[in-house]
């Protein structure tokens, strides 16, 4: 395919040491002869690929230097992109490398949209949907174990599973042809009918098993959307605060990082914990009063995991039963807190009342109880065993929706064979399936679905 | 000199397209060949020296694959620190460029300090001091001609002009000497006399200049603090935002870059505007009455520039004459806004209390006048015609400050001389002249400094 040479700075904003404005496409090497001024002189077309050149970068215009820099250049289809790909190492300032853009913008290259790059990675072949959905995956990830989950995708393996299963449906497919094409012949008939339930089950059982890891897979992904909930003075900021620190939010032990980013993260085990509302938990004691109000109701119905805070040292109030009639059929995990002070609370009742929910005691301040709570959560969801290493997770909410569809089909496929209706409509169903799972992998999906794909990608991608 | 081997993250923190793990020492290499894997199995040391390869990051312990990346292979001493550096180029999330950056620390490297990079491009003589300090001032330009001060800096105009003054001082030390051990000859005497007051009146010249040049390069370098006063509802947010709007907060024309960075800067025609307190003048209009605060007062006198705002279509009131009153002696614009408007104001009063200021009229809201007062701006502290790119700016306050001394000292020099005091006195004074000069390119300073310095860097740099 050919392109024209976009470009974008691809490194975050902000002051850092270095700044990176690259270029991809066929002009990549002859724009950027226009405004690097190389050591050797030579030009970007004659140096070899892979290699990294001191230089400088001028304004043709006036030959003033803009800015001290390194330039890597990488020749198709040995890239990223698999085009022509030059990479501009700047110093790292804002003006400076905004210059160095402008400038290479205004010598032929087109401004990247978010996700360019990688999406020329996935229309120039090198890549599929499922790969370069995973490298802004790999971006967001907000622990080592979604990390994983991605790098494991960005290397191909859901790809190699789907495409496996396209196989099979593509063989089936073929049986049913032969059938259909020579209906004379009985034994073929009937040969085909056991191949089809046998190969349909297969990829509906491997269907039914990406599936299944995608409840954890989507929560490795987008966190676990979690509320803490409580009367006032139960413990709720001594809870927040035990997991920030005995967890630290996420990424806080890098130097330099600011904690807004993704404060609201914090990483138990592995498990990305989203913590809704908590500014509201930290500045005001009054959730239990917002119960009440339809948004509160709102939040916890969205939420994956409710902690729901009690006070040991305290009654039983009619608060907190509404507490628990409020989360009825979730997520929850029941806190009793305070057990370094003297028992008033009734625990039968307690019991009784998390009959469907874990329970775990804590002193929070006291930092006892933390390790157990943190098991809880752990283990709800992951019961505790599971290396996300191991496996291949699915993630991603558009393609477990293809999965449901594409099981929903097979189904079809298969209910149709044992009902012993005629096997070309079998046929239209297993096609379907072939689709929807190829929409994974982007073998089968719409330019404008692709353009929405890749516009949530970060900018210089 | 020998290191230990230092990394960090050296690209800004946030979600990218790319981040880099930067290591610099003799190990940089042997630390690298733990954690990455190439595709062509090769040793890092034995690649050629400013190539890049592809492979994978792995943790040794496990085998398992951390990130997929390109490594930069540069060996000293054509290197940004003259030592080996493996620059390791990642997909740009958070969590994987940290557990790359855990596991080279954890296979040798040490954690950089901020700066540690460049102050090693100091300490192994790449670059002197005031070309390693320009190096920051770079990255923090908050406009093109504060960037060319800086690239004009980093590249080494002012090591330069600062290396021969302190020739010249050699020189003519070297004559004080030949006076002072043959003391017998008469000529000697006379000519070490003339040849004293000759070359200390240059090197006093050339120095002052270049103070001179230091209030402009200061403000370069560190913006105008402005702040726009005036009674309420005289057009103070307009004038704001007509400041900002036509000018645009600085970068922000770079997609993807948030206002909150460096809103409080606004560049008018190469000046950086620092707006102080800005966000009050937008809350509230209370800055008269908080004119009498002592803090408000304080903010007035460290300010460099007032915009003094009236209104056209009132009458001027005591509060008006307070605030002239507050600002005596200091750069003001008086600016007669709402001349849209039928004018009530004084105007011949107006002129008398702003005698010793520029006085702009403008009818803001109509977007008149408003290049007139860009025009008023640039023109008192550039007088509309310097070109940063033509010469060198003193822009760091340090330099500034040893200039300064340097000026002293020499002229102590040339006096002790003028008024026949022994020739030996005037060799202390220009010595410590030629030491001073010294500082600035960093080849008489303390280590203590040298640590302070750079801690101010950016990390990763």
């Amino acid at each position: 395919m050919e392109f024209d040479t976009i470009a974008a700075i691809s490194t975050p904003m902000g002051e850092g040491a270095i700044a990176i404005v690259r270029l991809s496409g066929d002009d990549a090497f002859a724009i950027g002869d226009q405004v690097f001024r190389g050591k050797k002189g030579k030009p970007l077309t004659e140096l070899d690929s892979h290699t990294i050149h001191y230089g400088h970068i001028v304004d043709p215009a006036t030959e003033q230097v803009v800015e001290e820099v390194m330039v890597s250049v990488l020749k198709g289809p040995k890239t990223f992109t698999r085009e022509n790909v030059l990479e501009i190492n700047c110093h790292g300032g804002l003006v400076s490398v905004n210059k160095v853009l402008q400038l290479v913008l205004k010598h032929g290259a087109r401004l990247a949209e978010p996700g360019e790059f990688t999406k020329r990675a996935f229309l120039n072949g090198r890549i599929d949907l499922s790969q370069a959905e995973a490298v802004m995956d790999l971006i967001r990830a907000k622990t080592d174990r979604a990390m994983n989950v991605a790098l494991n995708q960005m290397e191909g393996r859901l790809s190699k599973l789907i495409q496996k299963l396209r196989q099979e449906i593509l063989e089936t497919l073929a049986h049913v042809e032969v059938n259909i094409d020579y209906p004379e012949y009985d034994d073929v008939e009937e040969m085909t009918h056991s191949v089809l339930l046998e190969k349909s089950s297969y990829v509906r059982d491997e269907i039914e098993k990406l599936i299944k890891t995608s409840e954890q897979g989507k929560i490795l992904r987008e966190g676990l959307s979690t509320v803490i909930i409580g009367r006032p003075n139960v413990g709720k900021s001594s809870l927040l605060n035990s997991l920030v620190h005995e967890n630290k939010a996420i990424v806080t032990d890098i130097p330099g990082t600011t904690r807004d980013v993704i404060e609201e993260y914090v990483n138990v085990r592995g498990v990305p914990l989203r913590l809704v509302d908590t500014a509201g938990i930290r500045e005001t004691e009054d959730i239990v009063e917002r119960i009440g109000v339809e948004r509160s109701r709102q939040v916890l119905k969205e939420a994956d995991l409710i902690l729901l805070v009690l006070n040991h040292a305290d009654d039983l109030t009619f608060e907190d039963e509404q507490l628990f009639e409020a989360v009825k059929g979730m997520d929850v995990i029941v806190i009793v807190n305070k057990t370094d002070l003297p028992r008033k609370i009734d625990l039968e009742k307690v019991e009784a009342l998390a009959a469907n929910h874990k329970l775990v005691t804590t002193a929070l301040i006291e930092e006892e109880g933390v390790d157990e709570l943190e098991e809880a959560i752990s283990s709800l969801f992951f019961d505790g065993s599971i290396e996300a290493g191991d496996m291949t997770y699915v993630s991603n909410s558009r393609h477990i929706a293809l999965l449901h569809q594409a099981s929903t089909s097979i189904n079809e496929a298969i209910q149709n064979v044992e009902m012993g209706i005629p096997i070309d409509i079998a046929q239209i169903d297993l096609t379907r399936t072939w689709e929807l799972l190829g929409e994974i992998i982007g073998e089968s999906v719409h330019d404008s679905l692709i353009d929405q794909l890749f516009s949530q990608f970060c900018l210089g991608k």
